[in-house]
């Protein structure tokens, strides 16, 4: 038997025609409809919810985001800006208000991807115009299918647990077969309406060895695993990192998973998580499954916002 | 027996030295420490967590916030201001980004007030001395507490429903009769940790009414329900007005509700929900109790910040 | 003699043929060089802000601006969000700091356009193609000409002082025989590089009949002066209103004075002044030419800005 | 005769009651009436602008700011937010929008200090109690006073020049003996009502050797020359620095120079300059006065602003 090569760093796997045939394939205009904007949320049932919340067997929830930085770093040269203000300086009763703004995209905000971030040709999911997308929002591919949250259950992709080390290095890619091993290390079969959460390590190695820009690489998972968890019926995908790995497997394709989630399927993506504590929790816990939530503030006509999705045990 | 009163406008029910007295017997300041920050969420427990995932029965979500409103109107001076724009008009395929700045408080947007916002003699939730409090946020009583969410029990407090009506005038108020009969019609009983949600019927009212200014009152719960509040160690509330009828049933405390939850307990408060979709739900289901979730975003030093809570049935 | 026609009221004067037509004879396109981003700016000279300087004979300064409105009204729905905060709330001694965001553009705001707010089929002044202007800015046409300031002969073209009236009413549009009117009662000849300064009284107005929003109408000039004020090489145009009329006077073309002037001629303009006490200085002094300077932040790759012209007697 | 000390390195001069016995001393609250909130603007007078337009023979004007700068740096870990938007992708003809935000102060954009930027002991300008002073805005001391902007006769104090090298490096400070070389090499008597123009090299010691962060010290004037600014009536500073050298001269006051001018003189500041092409025009000309126009933006309310300063020859 060979062996599994769970890293690669730096290969092409495929040419833009050759991901453009991928994509043709494996697309889901039209599946659900004309005017379909919920995409791979369709996988999301009452019974598949119904399903997750029978996970909730201790009563521990988890945060998968980490706190919003507003300071400048190699990876967010626009941070948050937050004011707190007192409203009244004199009387000795009273409030205190905020004031923020934002740029949710990005690669420091833990953010969630609405189906309008991304196009391709000119087309959103969907097939739709991305022409009549203005400043003032978006008309379809927006938030309107977020309003009721994402609940699931979600399933813990610990990668570098598969392959035996404490974090993924800038520009290093999981492989298909480091994706299937966690799996099978998790001893979970993905059905329908899943939400998978892919852990690279980013933050631990940030913790270790500082923040990287953007710009240094960033490391992700093999689009060879694109077709698996099409064929599953994920509804959506939670990453440390922004699933694809920098520089990219697709030549002439920057970031081939955004356009394939996004534009082909109509998945909603959450990017920059930290799974530091949901990792250790699974693995205190030997279960890698869990009740998952994801409730984005009603930001309609947005392509993102920022998301604290909790994990329950 | 006597008729119950369910209603009442512009009645005075407490000075301010019986408020404080009031807050005095109800504090919770100490309850759990000199270091304590979670207030009322110390009544949610991994078992609290586990009963309430026990409601999701139907696999059933329901948003109980509205969209953030990008135009001004009189409950909205200062909406939200949202910008989508494209990274690249040239490029066939690419991305569009969002920029949005706002004031989490107010009396438009669906939001969480942390135990920071409000203070009462100099002093917020357990003592703490507000003139720490600077510009670049809270070092206490902030969102550090709210990380993993509020995740428990719901129960809709319908209080038209109660009183027989579409909505709540401005400006009325709902006694602690209509209060009671709303949990008696419900048929639940409150438990510790429960997550109340008072409907006074505002955005039915905006509706049918027109958009009012939080000058020309505010309809509210009365300050009379605070002890059996306390007592029942409910861990946080959820209104669609601010709790507190405007104008106030305290003389010189404006808002006594904010003051007794948020300064004097601990307890978060969600200001300014939709609740039309979640009543109507509660009346088709006959049941008004429901697995909840808050999940507010991680802006540590905060004060607030715009919450989309979902209620699973 | 024929009485002079000094207003009208929502006449059509041109087809967009015919408008197109005298934009291309008038165009300043290659006039000075295929790389020139001067404009009309070309028109000031030492000379020019030579003579300028000797027209300031009492040393009185009058600002042209109003403030900037921080509160929603008619013709200003997304007003300047503007917070002062205390750096320390517990140090005796220490700062206060500001933070403000706004949009220069609208009714509101006195604000200068740069060439390059504007495009006309997919082109910007001296035929720069738009598509290469992004998000983060414009590489062309922005304040990278307007960071010495506009400095020169300022005119006060009193339109309803020619008029014999307070101010111009909504919809009411200032004939080419006002505008001549306005000169002659000035006794100026118009030179190059003189500025413009139009006043229809549009803050009187406002002032005794309250705001109105731009849908309801403009006041504004014929653009039957085009010809004129091209001939003079008037290097700027600053007005109370926004120089165009709304409803327009072009069929098919919503603002043209905006098209004319930063597109076809390279001339910046400054909207929304508030020019009731210039109006009245000049009175009092019987004299409608003044030292000017307009000086914008330097806000590079913007296609606006909120600016402050003084004029100087 | 003793050779004139130019330069020093981390002297302390004063103790902090020796400040304020200085300030005390030269302080000009009451000065103008208890309600008076021009401050050192009283020095300018119709005769000062008057004999300051006489200064422009050459009609050639010099911006004394620099762009805005978009990106962290060192010195600027709040750059300006700004977006630039289409307002429709379609149409073939239409306009670019801008949005932006900033905080003024800080040590990269070139802005004013209103007054109301700085306290001492709780007081600012005039005696007024700063706890008036919201969110909001401030009801005093603000940009009133500035509406006309600042017209004068502008002074170039070339510091470099006087020490005879290129730049003072970070923590130098220029003595009084620079000071007055300064002024004696540009052959020019300070008069009432002008503005003193402070270079120490700043942007020319950045371009040489990178930004500074300015926990790293800035050069600045020594705080022994705030007696002979005084007496000579000057009505504003505009520095490249901040004029305060960091570390501080004096013992408990970090910044000496923004408490003694905006404070205890009422005199509104110039902060981060750019004036390094002023240096060189004024070396080319051999003349170190001009004409020199400050127009602030209106922000009612504000401590502080953007500011283009622009000095014409």
């Amino acid at each position: 038997m060979v062996q599994a090569e769970l890293i690669h760093t730096g290969k092409t796997l495929l040419s833009q025609q050759e991901f453009e045939n991928l994509a043709q394939r494996l697309s889901n205009w039209g599946r659900w409809g004309a005017d379909d904007e919920l995409g791979t949320l369709n996988f999301i049932t009452p019974e598949t919810i119904k399903n997750a919340a029978g996970l909730v067997k201790l009563g521990r929830p988890v945060s998968l985001a980490s706190d919003m930085a507003v300071n400048p770093a190699a990876n967010n040269p626009r941070p948050v800006r937050h004011l707190v203000y007192r409203s009244d300086n004199k009387a000795p009763s009273g409030a205190f208000g905020d004031h923020f703004s934002l740029d949710p995209h990005g690669s420091s905000i833990t953010h969630i991807d609405a189906l309008s971030h991304m196009y391709y040709n000119g087309k959103g999911y969907n097939g739709r115009d991305i022409n009549l997308i203005g400043t003032s929002g978006t008309p379809f591919n927006s938030f309107k299918t977020l309003i009721n949250g994402i609940t699931g259950r979600g399933i813990l992709v610990d990668l570098p647990r598969a392959a035996g080390k404490k974090f993924f290095e800038v520009n290093e890619v999981a492989t298909a077969d480091a994706f299937h091993k966690a799996l099978s290390d998790a001893n979970v079969t993905v059905q329908s309406g899943d939400i998978l959460v892919l852990n690279t390590g980013k933050h631990a190695r940030f913790g270790e060895k500082g923040i990287t820009a953007t710009a240094q690489g960033l490391s992700g998972l093999s689009i060879a695993c694109a077709e698996f968890v099409h064929e599953k019926h994920v509804s959506a995908i939670i990453s440390d990192c922004a699933i694809d790995p920098q520089p990219s497997e697709v030549t002439g394709v920057r970031i081939p998973w955004h356009m394939m989630t996004l534009v082909f399927w109509g998945m909603p993506i959450v990017d920059n998580a930290d799974l530091e504590l949901l990792a250790a929790t699974c693995a205190e816990l030997g279960r890698w499954d869990f009740f998952l939530t994801i409730d984005p503030i009603r930001l309609q006509g947005g392509t993102g916002a920022p998301v604290n999705p909790i994990a329950i045990f």
